[in-house]
């Protein structure tokens, strides 16, 4: 088979968006595309020509295999694909894979997500972020580390020999976006864009935390920051994000040591990575398109072949 | 004078809403009012107006004097009367009292805010706080303790000798209706009135949290104990209640020991000894009515006479 020609496509379908790559041999991505149609906006019964109106340029001729994973696969989406307990490697994952046998678009694999019980305040999930994870192992070649999916919901996962066996979710992001338009802190604050010294004064903030309650106070010195003209205006969200990401990283590299791998954006991986610095922790992020590389190495194990 | 003269009219002005209290000798509370005019409501150059058609029927015959105490006295309310720092006792703070010449309604006092520097994470502020403390001292005939104020903005003051040495704010109350109402965890929950169950489990997440971050997992948490059917829906807000209390009971409460006077309505105040409860720290209530105690201690320390 030649390097150029298509053997899979793999499709990232998110609650917000789609992001769908066309992969030649050794994962090579050959095509991409981005839209908005994430899981929330597409209605049950949709699924299908919501995806063949997108990638139906790809399918002329020998068209091939399509995986999907992603919130399509939970009980909101396209079709369930019940979760997997951790410990979760390639074979446990692929082996769940649940196919929808589609008249127009053939055969397509839904990767499950991934659950992990025994955490002390109860089972944790992720959907989506195994795919990523997968892949970066695969890209480094590595088996074993701490990897973190900054964001919404930040995940952080533990994996062991191939296998993921233990994650923790923060809500991180949403958080910080309620507390920031929906709190008297609103009107203090303004936009401004990056402002390392803001955002450095909140990672600083967090580490002179030491008990949890105490980032309620932090939360609210944000505001005593900005009344008495301690930080700008505009260097208050970049506090306030800054203590959010410092105190999720440091009680998340507790376990596994101080050194993880951050899967995300070039724009949330460099503030994960500035962060990191400050606290003595060391993170080098992952190369782009893991989605696609997990995809291919899932693919390979669902089909039980090398490629 | 005769107890039932009427001696002093205590103003309890806030944000929201207005407590007006009509004192006769020794505190004696001979009526009551309360309306929704809170100085966000009250545009600049309208509070003379504003407040006299509230109390105008106290002001008949020998009208009594009038003290404010609250956000009133904020740049944003009436008249700015600057904080005083820490330590602050009656003196310091009856000293920095700003008085009003009102033509309609004669010298009015407005009580000043308290401002503790030196904290950790920067300066912090009470407006209205102080002169609640003030009264629960006056009411108990105490000189020492450690304060809770519950609420949007909880505040927890230690006192010493009869003086607010530093105190601290959590943003508990509002972090709380951010995360219930403006984000993923709003689907899941519904409303369902009170839940010990679900408040216990609460306060025992907080009391599992090893790490300040680890209160960003924690809240994510409350959601997929609502999709693995842990927690029904209507104990979901209850449990994230329950984990802001009593993370903030945890953090507070290291600060001045194991016993706390809380000053605050029945049913935050109810919540907070049954958090204290799980968490080892014995609280008790303050009785009602301390506003205009504290008021009347600061008229008379103002006066510079006893009553």
């Amino acid at each position: 088979m030649s390097k150029d020609s298509p053997t899979l496509i793999a499709v990232d379908w998110g609650t917000t968006s789609l992001r769908a790559y066309l992969l030649g041999g050794r994962g090579v991505i050959l095509d991409r595309l981005e839209a908005a149609r994430g899981v929330q906006n597409v209605d049950k019964g949709d699924h299908e020509a919501a995806l063949a109106g997108l990638i139906g340029a790809w399918r002329q001729g020998e068209a091939p295999p399509i995986l999907l994973s992603g919130m399509v696969g939970s009980r909101q989406g396209w079709v369930e694909a019940p979760y997997v307990r951790t410990p979760a490697g390639l074979g446990e994952t692929a082996a769940a894979i649940v196919t929808i046998d589609s008249k127009t678009l053939g055969a397509i694999g839904v990767v499950p997500g991934v659950l992990t019980e025994g955490a002390a305040l109860g089972p944790d999930v992720m959907r989506g972020e195994e795919t990523q994870i997968f892949g970066a192992l695969a890209a480094s070649g590595r088996a074993d580390g701490l990897f973190v999916l900054p964001g919404t919901h930040s995940k952080w996962a533990r994996v062991e020999k191939g296998r993921i066996v233990r994650f923790a979710t923060y809500m991180t992001g949403e958080a910080f976006a309620a507390l920031r338009e929906h709190t008297i802190l609103a009107r203090l604050m303004a936009a401004g864009g990056e402002d390392p010294a803001g955002f450095a004064a909140g990672v600083a903030a967090a580490k002179a935390l030491s008990a949890p309650g105490e980032l309620l106070h932090a939360i609210f010195m944000t505001r005593t920051l900005g009344l008495f003209d301690r930080l700008a205006p505009a260097q208050l969200p970049e506090y306030l994000s800054g203590l959010l990401i410092g105190a999720e990283m440091l009680a998340a590299a507790k376990d596994g040591g101080e050194a993880a791998t951050v899967i995300g954006s070039p724009a949330l991986t460099r503030r994960y990575c500035e962060a990191g610095q400050s606290l003595g922790l060391r993170l080098d992020a992952a190369p782009d398109g893991c989605v696609a590389l997990g995809q291919q190495a899932l693919f390979a194990a669902w089909r039980g072949s090398a490629d």
